[in-house]
């Protein structure tokens, strides 16, 4: 892979807070900016707003054309109009995490006050941007729900390191949640997935463009490390059966080192296929993402565990609480397995939750939630729409309202 | 991790074949040195000779400690007098893998004739080493099975790639082969197990330690990029349970970048046990492994397919086997797991084959064939020993016999 400079930098829609975020390591985090992404439109009771939380490499282009990669929004079979999330009922906000690189406050922003440079260039965070939890994400992403006038969330829907966040709204702020919807997640992050964390990072770090964190100086990112972590997150992304579905064993000439005929056996040469998706996976991921927020984001997760200041009991935080739950895992997710969905909902059970589950059977492994799944589209559709009767949300409750912001 | 010179050399006991060997890619190499141990003694039948095949990172130095890294042999649980492999009664051979770097031929053997360097300091080989497959492998094992004068093995056995190497034996040498024991492997690599080693490969390509290969030229070796494809590969050789059981959430101090006081959240400070854990295996693997024969191995594994000269009939090469198998699965093994060994043990039943199936309960992963797992430990040594019934050896074959080297 040819050395790549920072990727090209485009404008977002975003809220700025002044007075920041008061973050779990105790820093008071300011100015916190959030970048976000709305569709569909706020009802006059402004009853119907559905929060979308987006996944580790994730971002606030739900539903629309991603302006740097040019692709579909990442969830565009799920949310629009008619769709499971549905964009003439609900107003569906995703913002971009706390620590992210898609405009909103991350290690690539410029670092206020005790930062060097000068006033008119002041230098990125970098490997100084504090340490942030999942919590702390929840907490600016309430900032930007208050500030778009929204008192209650209708609900808030996300999968994998989205369904952590979920489940801290559901935690952290009970009474503005009506219904939730954690998918493919977990309460905590295993010591495996920790394991798998703690490898992309050390490839990063390998990296000699990585230059301890300040790349930035030098023009050039750390894109064969931050390549080689997204490679193997990938395949925890996928299923034994998904990637011999696809790939199976079939080989593709590449010869892109020795020159060597096709179909000669070599160590360099011919490639299959499934190595050939990996590389375009790894080289188009640099292009989009900062290595330090994968770096800050990661540790977020590593460090998620509900039952921390609980004793270990991941219901306490859900004592009390008049949320509605869908929990949703697939088959052959391994990454976070049905049996960690199933700690949740033993525990929202515990707490005497309203709590409903499903074990979608596919054999898309992880991705499943972003992939075509019928079972999970229908399941989706049908709890939000079940929730907002019970919500006493009208049918068409997106016509009556005026749009928020 | 400070950059780490070359790895100390040792002497190895081996045999040199002058006329070498035709590999699977047309070429001759020769010469082929197989660096090799033995325990216990040749009976005067000279029929009670096991063959060890050892995993991709293994080594000839089964039973004994190992003159690098003064550990344990890697079976010294298995083989060993009174020991499932019992040398009181069998005759154990064991030979480093053509291509890896612990005396037999590899990417490290100098270069002959056409090489640079001059005749008293001829270059290595490096990435020109020819690509090397699986039969390759027991290709040389067999003259050096030969060479100790041994017509016909009483048993092969090996776990992960050294199973793969089993079935190999008993498909191109089956003649030569009376028990077979592939152990916790695979007819064919899956489309997964080859996305995990290409992501190993890119990560020591990425290194700038590995100079295209070439790194001997420096001094230094690609120790980050190969700590990293270690640690990666590490986590597929245990189990979600294991590591869980072993580490869960446990963080240790660490401050190895910032200084910060420990217990307090920071991005780059403590670290949990498992990353500690991790981080260790990939450095002391650093110190006794080549990483051009990890590219070369891990290639010959990705190569591996029984059914691809039988229009993927994995019976085609077993059809009219007079070896006697015994195929071991673990049931947490997710790198080569049971239902991989089912597909040997359906094809040995379509080729009419003599064969046993056990699945091992264990929550230790892929790497249970390398702990303490007593029922396996029962099944090896049980079914060697009715084997050798069946072979007529005698209770007490070796003591009757003569060392053959």
């Amino acid at each position: 892979m040819d050395q790549i400079v920072s990727a090209p930098t485009v404008e977002h829609t975003s809220a700025v807070f002044p007075e920041g975020v008061t973050l779990d390591c105790g820093t008071v985090l300011a100015p916190v900016e959030i970048a976000y992404r709305t569709y569909g439109t706020l009802s006059a009771k402004r009853d119907n707003a559905i929060l979308i939380c987006h996944a580790l490499t994730g971002d606030q282009y739900v539903a629309e054309t991603h302006p740097l990669t040019g692709k579909p929004g990442w969830w565009s079979r799920m949310v629009g109009s008619g769709k499971p999330i549905d964009t003439d009922r609900f107003f569906v906000i995703c913002s971009n995490v706390l620590g992210g690189c898609m405009g909103s406050t991350g290690p690539r922003s410029p670092r206020p006050v005790t930062g060097g440079g000068t006033p008119d260039a002041p230098e990125p965070w970098g490997t100084d941007f504090p340490p942030i939890t999942i919590r702390d994400m929840v907490r600016s992403q309430h900032r930007l729900v208050k500030h778009l006038g929204i008192d209650r969330l209708f609900a808030v829907v996300g999968g994998s390191m989205g369904g952590m966040q979920v489940l801290e709204w559901a935690a952290t702020y009970p009474e503005m949640v009506f219904a939730a919807v954690p998918i493919a997640t977990a309460p905590f992050h295993s010591a495996q997935n920790i394991a798998f964390n703690e490898v992309s990072r050390q490839a990063i770090f390998a990296d000699p463009d990585w230059h301890g964190g300040r790349y930035w100086e030098t023009g050039a990112i750390p894109a064969r490390g931050l390549a080689v972590a997204r490679m193997m997150a990938h395949i925890t992304y996928l299923s034994e059966e998904a990637l011999t579905r696809k790939f199976g064993r079939r080989v593709r000439p590449c010869n892109d080192t020795t020159g060597k005929a096709a179909g000669t056996l070599s160590t360099f040469g011919d490639i299959f296929e499934v190595e050939s998706y990996l590389r375009h996976q790894g080289s188009t991921f640099v292009r989009r993402f900062d290595a330090n927020s994968y770096l800050t984001i990661t540790r977020a997760m590593d460090w998620m565990d509900l039952g921390q200041e609980h004793d270990g009991e991941y219901a306490g935080p859900f004592v009390g609480t008049g949320t509605r739950f869908c929990v949703i895992s697939f088959s052959s997710d391994w990454l976070f397995p049905t049996s960690q969905s199933r700690i949740i909902v033993h525990a929202l059970t515990r707490a005497a939750a309203n709590v409903s589950f499903v074990e979608i059977e596919s054999d898309k492994g992880h991705d499943a939630f972003l992939l075509d799944e019928p079972d999970f589209d229908r399941t989706v559709r049908g709890f939000l729409s079940g929730a907002a009767e019970h919500a006493g949300l009208s049918r068409r409750a997106a016509q009556e309202g005026t749009h928020a912001s």
